[in-house]
């Protein structure tokens, strides 16, 4: 059988230990660059739209990112009580910073992504969830988010930190106990805050270790898990934490119901149910 | 770099549509071979131990299995009052069996699949998933389960739907709903009922159209879901039905509390949790 132009072309991503991992055929490349952090590529595809990786790990595919940004930004949106001043550390393809911005109580949000080249491409190819980069309630800063947030003392209502995977050791900077300590000192005293902290399967060190170093910072903490297809094995942790409001406790269903933008993901049963997890998440988790 | 032997041998699996896959690598072949309905293979990975597939698609693997067949089995199981007599269709790798006769209730348990050769694969080769098939409770039949469900009317307490994925047009036998009619008949008037019914992602048709043609027969029908990573794209969704029973108000979770054998994903919880749907998935089911 003779190829037709371009059917050989595809992306194979590789999970932790390289014996397994995900491919997508590729229509067309719309870019490549190596910057000083990292490597980007952004990609069309038949089935996911515009995929954008970094280093060769999926971060965003234009048909389903909203379920990642919609958990990581409403758990605790809906949960704070009047969010204004909002803190997104990475996150840099703007899908969380426009999820936030459906919240009509926002007046400030600040987003450090220290890549900015980053921001620059997914303004240039991922419109989709870089549309609110020109929302003059957002503030796009190209910096290391855990110098730039110790300038802030009891600020922000809610803080979000939307990081790519750790590495090794230590998981880099936005996984550390000192990170998350950060994050607590620049909330105030009814502030929320949610983290990305993996999967329970090929991550599930990493998701115990971030789990555990946020439970030892702050009071109130509590994993909740979606449907990911975009990262595999397809299912993705966050980390709700707050200083004393409870995410399931303190939530108003009718917030929700009377919201006024659309969300394809998130509501007021799935705020409740992804806090339900299986017996061996727990186990992982200790809890 | 020189490979080591074997280290260019991998499982592809496409999705529908070919432009999309995963990947394991494979450390040994351990059986490969067409019988009069399928394709069969096992073979040992590094990550998932070992993997039984059928016509190319995962249908097993060692590590993860236990969610899928502690997910369709579970929740019907907790609703019957008390079940003793349970029809499985399909489900030849034994997994299902294995999760219903965990249940001390259970007297009969029989299991029909239309591949005789997969029951005797899954005995040699997949004695985690076949463990109970030398159980006396458990009758296994190799015939077609559309035909021979309709020698029983109102007999069972539970009949599960443990099938393979739909096939062209009518999806198979086991996907019509003159085959869920039969369901019906041959259910008691407490009867439960539970069926794999695909993921909202690649087979979200599927999964649409078998939830319909289910709700059509019965008069109590529930979608619920789980992250289930052996199936791309790591989702899946089950339908519970009934004649009257409903898998929330009827739930006792002191029954799961003081259950005697061990689970892994299942719990109290997670039994709720599992019919929290995400909107747009609602949407594809009109609910």
């Amino acid at each position: 059988m003779k190829l037709k132009p371009g059917e050989h072309i595809w992306f194979n991503e590789y999970n932790p230990g390289n014996t397994s991992g995900v491919f997508y055929k590729i229509n067309k490349f719309l870019h490549s660059e190596q910057t000083k952090y990292q490597r980007i590529d952004v990609f069309e595809t038949p089935e996911f739209g515009r995929v954008f990786t970094l280093d060769g790990l999926t971060m965003t595919r234009e048909v389903d990112e909203f379920i990642y940004h919609e958990m990581i930004t409403h758990i605790p949106m809906f949960i704070s009580k009047n969010p204004k001043k909002v803190l997104i550390i990475g996150g840099g393809d703007g899908g969380t910073a426009r999820e936030v911005l459906k919240h009509d109580s926002v007046e400030e949000v600040i987003m450090c992504e220290i890549d900015e080249r980053v921001m620059e491409v997914a303004r240039e190819y991922l419109p989709t969830t870089s549309k609110e980069f020109d929302n003059p309630k957002l503030k796009l800063i190209a910096e290391d988010g855990a110098k730039f947030i110790k300038q802030y003392k009891k600020y922000f209502d809610v803080i979000i930190i939307d990081s790519t995977d750790p590495t090794e050791g230590e998981g880099g900077i936005l996984f550390t106990e000192e990170f998350y300590q950060s994050c607590y000192d620049a909330l105030n005293d009814e502030g929320v805050f949610s983290a990305e902290t993996e999967d329970p399967f090929i991550h599930k060190d990493w998701m115990k270790l971030s789990y555990n170093r946020i439970s030892n910072v702050f009071k109130n903490t509590k994993l909740y898990m979606g449907f990911v297809p975009q990262y595999p094995p397809g299912t993705w942790s966050w980390t709700f934490a707050s200083k004393g409001l409870d995410p399931i406790k303190d939530f108003d269903p009718l917030k929700v119901k009377n919201f006024n933008k659309e969300l394809k993901y998130y509501n007021a049963e799935i705020h409740v149910g992804c806090f339900s997890l299986p017996t061996f998440v727990k186990d992982i988790i200790n809890k």
